[in-house]
């Protein structure tokens, strides 16, 4: 399954080298991740209006080439392992632009309750786990 | 009654300006706030223990000069006007180096519960009243 | 003239209250800002380029009724005064799903080189001047 | 060698879950790094100056238990790595009142000059060089 997130970089989200300061691009991945979840009819409201949540346990990002201020940037993001306990999703953002990979990153997630209490979604939400199996598997 | 909140700016906080980025002094404010709330022992964890928390309602902020990455700066900070309901704190924030005003500023606050249900904070909770009361006093 | 500029809210743009932190709509009015400068055929890339840049030097925000991740704002946006030197901004943001106001806010702007000397935008650079002179006057 | 740094979590470092948001921690180990050069008497104003800057091309972070508003964490920070072209710096996250382990990091950096051209440091700045491998030795 491909789906691709574009977002246009603000102002604020440069620092003094003039390019997008490098915790910024973690909070963009975060936001292809939940536009692909609503794009699968599953949005953040949704999964949390279930009572469950899905906290990011490992971040990894290799940054290639910069972006800045007015530039767009598309990011490639797949659900790349899901067992119902923990998801593994990767993200390759390019600058539209230049076509220049800039970054490329994967996120590791657990599946909690509202007290950020690991559950294992397979057992406990059939649609939640059935929409993330078919991510994965495509 | 006279408090001061001193602190570093980060590079993070920094813009391609080269100069910390306006939204930012928003969250040194808040930064200021809490920690006269917690010099005052009741902390915003306190409050929130409590059933309670503080709203921002307004915020308006003057830029005078800039600072950036590795400058100094000391939040004044006093409460103003206070009765229960709503509150008034005011800033006034210097560069620790060249005395300069950076900013000034105030914000306006309520009282709401949990639910963000204004309330009277007068008529729930009398120690902290008390504080907010011999701060804006003072 | 009117122009709206519409944006989701995101995971990241939340606090502990659940809802957005304030700072953040500070953030929302320069993207607003932003996008109504490159409706006008001046974006910001374009005037840094030409060798200027717009601080910011007030911000007023009240806040009304709050949104919380996943909901859309549109925030209207006007030049309200300009005169080459200064520039007053007016912004009007409601939920789309609620019609509900969420923020009424203004920001003030002066115009700088890239020393973040003030110029007089009027007789530095024609183009910029007329398109901001446009916009004050519808 | 050993260095700590040592911050509070504030009130907008939280999300909707009630806890750090997960990007935050990526600026926190930047203040460490920070405060680390500071230390070592090489502040990245400093190194800025002289015409330099050190990139962030890799982050790497696992989240292992959550701190909140008013906590304060410990962050131990060393120069793992380092050869004048790249550096490896390596994180070990603690809160300071439970002791648990918050989050294990490193970062990978390069140094460039103010284009964002990759240098090699141990060529071009004898001070800066002789800091790095002072602190990776050790």
């Amino acid at each position: 399954m491909s789906f691709t997130y574009t977002r246009k970089i603000n102002y604020y989200e440069t620092d003094m080298m003039g390019i997008v300061h490098h915790s910024n691009y973690i909070r963009f991945l975060e936001e292809a991740r939940c536009a692909l979840l609503e794009e699968q009819d599953i949005p953040m409201s949704y999964i949390e209006e279930k009572g469950y949540t899905i906290p990011t346990i490992e971040v990894n990002c290799k940054y290639k080439t910069p972006v800045t201020q007015g530039d767009i940037i598309a990011i490639g993001v797949k659900v790349a392992e899901y067992n119902g306990v923990k998801m593994t999703i990767e993200y390759d953002v390019k600058n539209t632009k230049t076509g220049n990979t800039v970054i490329e990153a994967y996120t590791r997630h657990c599946f909690t309750n509202k007290d950020l209490k690991p559950v294992n979604i397979r057992k406990h939400d059939e649609k939640i786990d059935s929409k993330f199996l078919e991510m994965a598997v495509n």
